[in-house]
């Protein structure tokens, strides 16, 4: 039973590897384990069977697993049986084996992400905009303020990234707000506010986009399109930034596994798009003292599975501006390939974010400590 | 310094109560408190100075609550001094006090949503549509299967749900997708099928929509709209459904506080749409043996807090079938005011989700059960 | 390589099955597969290797898992291979294979608790104290404060327990304090106290035991010795409570997954104490609205794993006496083997937990509307 | 109302400013706002009142706060009164408001925390034991295996601890196990052998106690005792540590929140004992791919609010020997003032935990990136 829903990077390259089909990457999936139960896509599985079962039950889905084109390894132990279900490169479609009689347990192989993964491509990524670098050993540190309010506000900050060797400017030109008259008078006038910046300072720009209908219009302003945390499973617009010949911000949705993350880069990647740079910022968990728990383990374990840069933002990972100087010095020393950092002429005035802020002199002082940090580990910053 | 941007509640009603502004609901805000921290607008809120500071640092602060607007009322205790600011009918916008010199801790006092609140309108809302009717004593279940697949499918479904006493048929058209082609070949069909299932049986249809531009389309066939739970927080999409004349369905995102998911719905409120469902359906915590954890304590303390409906989704609430029936009979012993749950002709050959789905059978035990124990509280099902 | 650990049980009933051996029940084990990763004592493992490796790499495996006594069963898929690691009877203890080269994942495949398992004992355990029973389609439902506080208090809160139907009265006589006075003071008096209360009554006792010395004490006076969340990973307290020759009332710790709860109920059944009742208290989750999420999909979950009573804490896992009716409902409907319920004679006035407690005739009408779920379900209160 | 139940350290120094009495640190508080709700002793408190309440109600909060030897400072807003309560230096016993007719909700406003708070003692303590130094400046390393197996092991491990620049040797010599033979043979045999490595290195060493009868036989080998996370909240045993003469490495339970891991610190503080490290070893969160999350952000939070020590275990915290080496630069980055790491001399022989062990090599190489680290910070190893 072949798949009736290839997805569009086969159809494009057929014979390639590309093992998820219909795997439908969902908010739901729990654990690492649970991306591929039944109902999903994949090659190959293990199925646990209840303790003495009937010959029968077992042969049941030996059968179904046949039919679907898989090959099944029947492993008779002392107390339970377990069938293995090997794929081979077609793609095929695996029903719900648990729900099947005398099934205690399924367990998938393989990890359902392809493009992203470093199995794929040894070499690590390095993402490469105007003067900003990210990956493969260079630290690309972006800075700037929450939102966007002013030339003088976007310019000044620009030139204190600048001068204290940060490469990219932050601003956020679409901001979500109760009233549609704040929104819509802000968008446009604020990227071209950071455009500005740009041709002042040389940084690139890097700003959220939060729907498909922004994309070009965002596009055409920015170097780096952001996803935020709000929008990292929001589906057509992954894939409308994997078509907009941008650079590509993910950032981590607070309650994201690992691989639901992955998997959304994947999205991305599948457009054709291969500058994809994940951003970690903090995951919701019962600690109460920080705004989000910054959990950075995330940067050698992904370097582990993935070849994109990882960055890092330890002003919404904290959301305190005390907190940030350090947590920023221990992302690069944990590896990080980039710092996306918050800071604004004056927090205590800030539009909003201002509690989690640097001023420019904070800002200056925690790129000397990541600097002197970076160089002990034979890292430059780009 | 008045707001600058006054909700378009308050610009239509002048003279309003509403007493949030430019608040921006945001996945980011952690604790119950921390949604008004300095940034966000606010009508009153406690700011506690650390220990021993000097008066000039209280002052700054009295100084600048008085320039906002707000009364300062100053709390001089043996260690600490606190300072209460309280706010008249005046729209303010509240900066960041936690910066400021001396301050320890700045908290808010009121709930940042209005008109979901129940201090505003203590009676329940009874959510009506065709047959179905949500709250107020009245139990509206909403049965169905994750993807509509064919006529026969959807069409049996529907009948079964009648058969057992459900008023709504649940059925996905706009499923999220790797291919293009899988997504664009179902979804209107989806709907159509939808739409005659209703028209075979009389119930109401539910569905979801994912995106702005699908609202026109799909509220021309559904009489519920559903957003899911990775779109809470799609800000446009929710005001969008508030101006599609159609009942919702907002699901909780499975990290989102209470706050966060109340002001979601203020957002479809906020555009004139009282009809409002809330549907609990699982967090995300650390447990693995279940998809998700469904904290069922939600259902009384939202009738504390709003006089929205709360619905309970046993099945993606717990990821597996064999729990669906119990915890839809705890849920209504809860308190709750309906049921949303999957169920299929033949769980195991669903092309989605099918290990959670419950076959014809077990539904009908199902609602059984739940009739007992609505019957038991003197409750009814509508 | 035979285990040189054995479990007392095996050493005690030679050519039993017991399974886990030196495995180490421990706070630390995350996900319920990672019990048993390399370290710790199993019988059956899946050994998924990297992709493409050396067949040298895999006959290490191969020969290692062999000279555990082990059989080795290799699958060879199109891209990766798996080693399935089935054993017989004899205690094996397993290495790490994870830190071998080439391996990629190691799953193992039965639960680390045995006697605990509806697997061995199919048939519901009921627990029976005087005239409380829990289990086997009876409810008993255990009243009383959080502190014993004086004869009257007891006493009245006993009498206003068995008139509405409770058969358990709970009350603390040992509670963790910061001054060592206090403590010293209240332990036995309490205890007598409660005896006195029971006396007076009939109703059976259930208190906290909070160390291994307090257990002889502790047991001559109460009929039920309580674990509380803090304690569930002591085992010399558990062992201790094991030999005490009382029932046991297990409470989950607030982070603990259901794997280490059962193997915490597994170390009391390992000492030949069979009257073991599970009591679920809440978890720590992201929530600040509740004391503890509750999550009561645990009680249909653990009727399938175990055989073992399954009690619900819903004034733990609330924090809130306005939650607790309608918690208490909840668990019944789910299929609760009993409630444990904080109430008081003047919450007001309550020395602890007041804020959760429940009033005199609070507690009735949460047993009013529990009776009337459980009449409807067929079940009857012990 | 005086406090009946005053602390010891009250009533050694009348007149001191201690602030907890009867407050009881709890696993079940659950904010970092929670822990001084009603029935906990506090001096300040605000009590928000429900909208619109009649002024009888908020007259009997005011007279129960005025009873209870506060100021009570009511403040009334447009919607809404709140009523600070102010304390003196007296100890009071403060009652639950939130059951009070009328109160919506009730805040604490100082920590209650003291002799471990940097409000009472602002500069740092440093930690000395032998070679071994941590705080004020100066990294102290911890390495050595998770359990002590043989004099062979422990004493190659304790000089390539020595030679790669640690100052003291972990092992654990009491681990929890099924088996009782195993227990009983390994304990003081392994401290014998810790101090046997002590006598050959020089190091000071660090070794688990479990139970207070443990402790002065462990007291009488060991240089610093360990309180594992499972103990955090075992008050006793912290007691016995408090009384023990040995400097106290407190680990943080995995589901502790940062006020309850101060408050059990207090409890060895509180005995005289001030050398108290804390140990962040990561908290339990939805994350499966680390063993637990390891939040780096609590080295510089809690160097804000306390000054003892903080040291990081990146072994536990993380759970893949991968990954330690990462984690513990990040550590040093940010600010820890010690590192606690395992390493064997053959982590697949390992007995338990070997895949999160490093060794030898690994280990060296770690201590270089650490050293280089803290070199560019200006930091020594101690």
């Amino acid at each position: 039973m072949v798949c009736e829903n290839p997805s569009k990077e086969n159809l494009k390259t057929p014979g390639s590897l590309g093992f998820f089909c219909c795997a439908r990457p969902n908010v739901s999936f729990r654990s690492n384990l649970s991306y591929l139960l039944p109902g999903k896509c994949t090659h190959r599985m293990i199925v646990v069977m209840d303790q003495n079962v009937a010959d029968e039950l077992i042969d049941n889905v030996t059968k179904r697993v046949q039919e679907l084109g898989l090959k099944a390894h029947v492993i008779r132990g002392t107390e339970r049986t377990v069938i293995a279900a090997v794929g081979d490169e077609r793609m095929v479609k695996v029903e719900s084996f648990e729900s099947f009689p005398g099934v205690a347990e399924v367990m998938p192989i393989l990890a359902p992400y392809k493009m992203a993964s470093r199995e794929l491509k040894p070499e690590s990524t390095q993402v490469k905009v105007g003067p900003f670098r990210a990956g493969a050993g260079v630290i690309g540190v972006i800075g700037g303020p929450c939102s966007v309010e002013s030339e003088e506000q976007i310019v000044q900050s620009a030139k204190a990234v600048k001068a204290a060797g940060g490469t990219a400017l932050r601003g956020g030109a679409f901001k979500p707000r109760t009233s549609p008259y704040s929104f819509q008078g802000m968008k446009e006038e604020g990227l071209k506010l950071l455009a500005l910046a740009r041709q002042e300072t040389g940084l690139a720009v890097v700003t959220e986009v939060m729907s498909t209908e922004d994309v070009p219009l965002v596009a055409k302003y920015a170097d780096v399109l952001q996803i935020g945390a709000r929008n990292m499973q929001n589906y057509r617009l992954l894939e409308a930034v994997g078509r907009s010949g941008r650079a590509v911000l993910l950032k981590r949705g607070p309650s994201a596994s690992i691989e639901e993350w992955l998997l959304a880069a994947e999205y991305i990647l599948n457009e054709g798009n291969p500058d994809v740079m994940l951003c970690e910022r903090g995951i919701r968990t019962f600690e109460t003292h920080t705004r989000f728990t910054l959990p950075l383990a995330t940067v050698p374990y992904l370097h582990r599975k993935t070849h994109l840069p990882v960055i890092v933002d330890p002003s919404h990972g904290t959301g305190h501006s005390y907190l940030v100087a350090d947590m920023a010095a221990a992302s690069v020393a944990a590896g990080a390939d980039g710092l996306i950092v918050e800071m604004h002429p004056n927090p205590e005035k800030a539009m909003s974010d201002g509690y989690q802020s640097l001023d420019f002199k904070q800002f200056q002082e925690m790129m000397n400590r990541c600097n002197v940090i970076a160089k002990a580990l034979g890292k430059t910053f780009g």
